[in-house]
């Protein structure tokens, strides 16, 4: 690789333990390769220079913000720039008359949201990595999270991008204007383009008004089918939870072994139901519980204030700190029709033990995205080539029942072996087209979503 | 152009005052060329045949449904092939569990809306000619309607399409399921290209549960600036009202001689505000009307009922016939930021005033998207330039202003020359390297968007 031109040479980063840092994400089995160089761009400039010499140079670029992909999306590959653009992170423009304002790709997710609430103004998307995770990454992945249910994901709230192409030359997309339809949505094929097309700079986010507090309904069920007749009647309800999880009976008792959170170990599923509704959380909760009662949940606990929410959250809540404990794991995204959730769960349960993998299935029930994990025992080879045939077996499944390779992690490295499966060859085909029009030398994030 | 292959002799329309009418839209100064050919295609297979045809002999097609367009989107082209797909009308598969149904391109939107409404669902998109226009036709413009303000655009409703490409190749984009990001997004890409790209011949709408019936307030303004701090406030509301049109000066003034519907002649503006919120709508509009007399309207009134409700909205419903009695017109889409409208009606009634053109302003308000009519003399050739004119000079101001040159009906024919204005001759050019790579041959709806 050629040097870096002068006025980018200040933002590389020299430490190579530091460097080392960046070249890993948080995806299983993300490793750095043997060169890389990392830069850390402050502003357009230097994200324009960047690109200028990787294309002068035939570079791959690898653009990431926090690096906390779980689908290999910002690790480093040989050879690359690792473009971290962590360093534009500013929050302007926050206008409650129009209801937008302008982020910069580094900006942490919930600061964006905090930012938003000072204003009395809401932006919805929340993967569950909002308090590490950037909004450009969440551009790149489309991501959704815990409130997809009511809100949509991270598409339904851009409203325009600045992203700089190969070769350095700077593209606008979208509208300032609350509808606008004058050309392509180029702006949607941006976002959950995983960095393959272009490095976003600048993003205009679109907020609502602010919600109320949320409050919580919990409910276990003895059977699969009722708790997913219980998601299906709240997903039919006329005002739409705000967060909808289910829990199945592995990911139930691996939390109990962690604290007792007062779910009894011989439940099939729990579920967990929030609304948000300004003035009406209360009765939407009580109601809720009501549905789920009919659907037939053997119990079912509804929170009067925010306390309570908040305790019965808890569980849900100490969902990764009962991973950790468990050991290493592969992390899954599939989404299914919300209508064949239990087939998915007892099919993830059968692999489970019939392969001795042990599985935890648990996500976004009303969306049908679930992050089922799957365990192994570090520094076992034979274990984690059996997590990963069970990874691959439930990937076929979540395909084989209407479903997505992944609902909401993207593609990355994890998941490119399965993309043509699920699009085909002729759309996979198609798609690398769309790619080339705009990264024709193949240098933006290669090996991301279409593989080597 | 050579004959048509024999699958698809059968569809062509003989009778040429028939066919005629097929050769032009709803758009002012829509006029049929020389030659052309109609199909009325009735399934997949018919359009597979045709494309199949256009590109071996580098025919144009111009894909149609019901020929709404006020835009120039589906008027014919010297020597095309005008693919109708009004006979691909079915509806199919309308799910209550995962809140989608199957449709055809030549669904008439009503028909869409009231079958999801027999289903206890709902599909939001409302354009004003919803009981004429068609789901293709909303998919090829990105149609948005009166209650965008609440529920978004058709794009928001779109979950996968299939679409016959030049050449008869038959793509298939998007995810049956709740959420999915593998690869790019290709269905929001085709929404909105006008049929520039290929035909859509099967849509995937996203379906909600059902609202209530609406309720409606009324406020009359004697100040613009009032009137859109109304707007403003309204937006602001944790419940976001699901209608918010505004009606200036000149709209009631041709209201009023058209029938007594109540509007002082002297007011400068009329805001008219629904919700549609399950159990609430009651309490919305009293809280509406609360904010409405805040923002300094003279007069506000809310209706209990839904007769009350109805009575209220007459005056807005009168808004075609009203229009139709003074003659023949050119119809505006322009968006501007929320926070501009009053500064954009404002520069509208200037350019009326000095240009002697009769303007008429209102629109969606709540999103900033105004439909201005430009009046003229059937058979004055220089009425009609006047008006154009003065039709192009709001183009400019709305730019200026931050506004886009269309908000949902598309740029068709009669906004193509404005395109570059707006998007710059970079992007455009972009855009255009898109088309290019569906349609290499450019045989698809030519003229349109792009210009000739």
């Amino acid at each position: 690789m050629t040097s870096l031109p002068s006025a980018v040479a200040a933002r590389v980063v020299l430490d190579r333990d530091v460097a080392a840092s960046y070249a890993v994400d948080a995806s299983m089995r993300s490793t750095a390769p043997e060169s890389f160089t990392v830069v850390r761009a402050r502003d357009l400039s230097d994200v324009v220079a960047v690109l200028e010499h990787a294309s002068a140079t035939g570079t791959p670029v690898v653009p990431q913000g926090a690096r906390t992909s779980l689908a290999g999306g910002a690790t480093a590959s040989e050879g690359a720039i690792v473009l971290n653009v962590e360093g534009i992170d500013g929050i302007r423009d926050i206008d409650v008359v129009e209801g937008h304002a302008v982020v910069g790709p580094g900006v942490v997710t919930a600061d964006l949201k905090q930012e938003a609430a000072r204003a009395g103004l809401f932006y919805p998307p929340d993967p569950a990595s909002s308090a590490t995770c950037t909004v450009g990454g969440n551009v790149a992945t489309n991501a959704g999270g815990l409130c997809s249910i009511k809100y949509g994901v991270t598409a339904d709230y851009v409203k325009a991008l600045q992203v700089v192409l190969p070769g350095g030359e700077v593209m606008r997309t979208g509208h300032r204007t609350a509808k606008g339809v004058a050309g392509y949505d180029l702006t949607g094929l941006v976002v959950g383009s995983e960095g393959t097309l272009g490095v976003v700079t600048e993003v205009m986010v679109r907020l609502l008004p602010a919600p109320d507090p949320s409050l919580t309904a919990l409910a276990t069920f003895d059977s699969l089918d009722a708790a997913v007749a219980g998601i299906v009647a709240l997903r039919r309800d006329p005002h739409r939870p705000s967060l909808l999880e289910i829990l199945d009976r592995a990911t139930v008792a691996a939390l109990q072994d962690l604290a007792d959170f007062g779910f009894p170990r011989d439940c099939e599923a729990v579920l967990l139901v929030q609304s948000d509704r300004p003035g009406h959380a209360d009765e939407d909760v009580a109601r809720f519980a009501g549905l789920l009662t009919a659907a037939g949940a053997s119990e079912v606990a509804a929170a009067d204030d925010e306390q309570e929410a908040e305790a019965l959250m808890a569980g849900r809540r100490a969902l990764y700190p009962a991973f950790e404990r468990k050991g290493p794991r592969l992390a899954e995204d599939i989404c299914v029709p919300v209508g064949r959730l239990a087939d998915f769960i007892r099919a993830g349960q059968e692999v489970s033990s019939r392969t001795g993998v042990e599985i935890l299935l648990s996500g976004h029930g009303g969306d049908g995205n679930l992050h089922p994990s799957f365990f192994f025992t570090a520094g076992d080879p034979d274990s984690l080539h059996r997590a990963e045939a069970a990874f691959g077996e439930l990937v076929g499944i979540g395909l084989s029942l209407g479903g997505t390779i992944t609902g909401e992690h993207g593609v990355g490295t994890l998941k490119a072996p399965w993309l043509e499966r699920e699009l085909g060859a002729a759309e996979v085909r198609r798609q690398r087209r769309v790619k080339a029009l705009f990264d024709p030398q193949g240098i933006m994030n290669p090996g991301k979503v279409f593989g080597p």
